[in-house]
């Protein structure tokens, strides 16, 4: 997600009472680039606590306070409710948070977006709903109708940050060994193995293929083909020198 | 990811000092289904603490308290240590958490894994890096190198229990009103609108087509187009008694 369709994202705490809650979200926020936060009739001892926290992001200083949702959303032409599974509007579509974030993001692309977050204790309350286009739940086990309100606003905005196309990217392999560092390594190994007595590649024809088909399932890195084979020249020198 | 999967993964928290981030920890753990907690030398304090809080999950009393990484990760063929971006460690591959759950997944589908999650204040050791296979970080900001503890652990067991394929559900259609209440209410409108003057549908040859149109749009659902349908009966019954 660019950072200018995050900027087009606003999230909303109603009534939140915990100052740590707060915290956490604004945290959230941060981490994952998003700094437009609204809160709706915070408790007010428990918002001055946040903002005054050693720690606090930034952006809890310049979060905006409201009196009511229609004013935190007026500028948005859309608006979610988080809610836990339990919470069953019918009259809402609602939809899995895997869902929710492709809509969101196809949203935010081009207009103003809003995720509402309801209080710690009643969740969002009908009259809050009725603000919301639909509704989304994050797919915890049915036991639980609710997450801790900092973990809920950091898994949403991560599936909103997330890329499907890092799923699919591998490590880079630019620190591989080549061949040749291989071969010299096996070579290394091949004479401590000979030298030790563990066995003897000249009769044992398998030997040195399944020394090598090892060492390319390791896959070592040049760097630890570089330490490995230290490692066997002084052992090397130790059974030369007759292992005094 | 199956329950008998998730029954695999073991989270393993080092050296927690904080009560309120285990009991996060447990409750986003107990949220997504994973039941299987490790505590490496938990500040003792905050371990009673965390378990005697009220709420706390009951996966806390079952959790296990070890010496050492070796003890806490012995019956696992992968460890993989969660790491802040900022936490450079050249030696190992480092995976985002997208390309991260992917490799988990498979894993846990046959074998046991753990991820390893560090002291609030100091993350991971190297010592505690030397036992894993790889690392994971959450794609966070550069700015922030770290997340709050209770935090990475919901996010990265969200990643975990995610299903793309619910990115692709679409909402349970089975709401949407059939194109006969769609008619009826477009009837209804119709005469509203006809009688208050707003348009005659005998002249303006579009404008049943576009009442039409504007029904369709709205993805009204059965419920909602006998309320809207309740509304128009009375706006006309109103209207036919001129108003009074």
């Amino acid at each position: 997600m660019e950072p200018d369709a995050k900027q087009r994202l606003a999230i909303v705490l109603i009534e939140s009472r915990n100052p740590l809650n707060i915290g956490a979200a604004a945290r959230a926020m941060s981490n994952f680039g998003f700094f437009d936060l609204r809160l709706v009739r915070p408790y007010s001892v428990a918002f001055e606590e946040a903002v005054s926290a050693v720690g606090a992001a930034e952006l809890l200083k310049s979060a905006r306070v409201f009196e009511d949702v229609s004013a935190a959303v007026a500028d948005c032409s859309l608006v979610v409710g988080a809610t836990g599974v339990g919470h069953r509007v019918f009259e809402h579509p609602l939809h899995r948070l895997e869902r929710a974030g492709r809509l969101l993001r196809r949203h935010v692309q081009t207009a103003r977006a809003a995720i509402l977050f309801g209080s710690e204790k009643f969740g969002l309350s009908n009259a809050d709903i009725s603000h919301c286009h639909w509704l989304l739940h994050i797919p915890t086990r049915a036991e639980h109708d609710s997450m801790n309100l900092g973990q809920a606003v950091a898994v949403t905005l991560y599936e909103l940050s997330r890329s499907p196309a890092a799923a699919r990217r591998l490590p880079q392999a630019a620190g591989l060994a080549t061949e040749e560092e291989l071969e010299r390594l096996g070579g290394l190994w091949e004479q401590a193995l000979a030298q030790s007595g563990y066995c003897d590649f000249g009769k044992e024809k398998s030997a040195r293929d399944k020394l090598r088909r090892l060492l390319r399932r390791l896959s070592v890195s040049s760097r630890d083909a570089a330490i490995l084979a230290g490692m066997l020249r002084q052992i090397l020198w130790k059974l030369d020198s007759g292992g005094r």
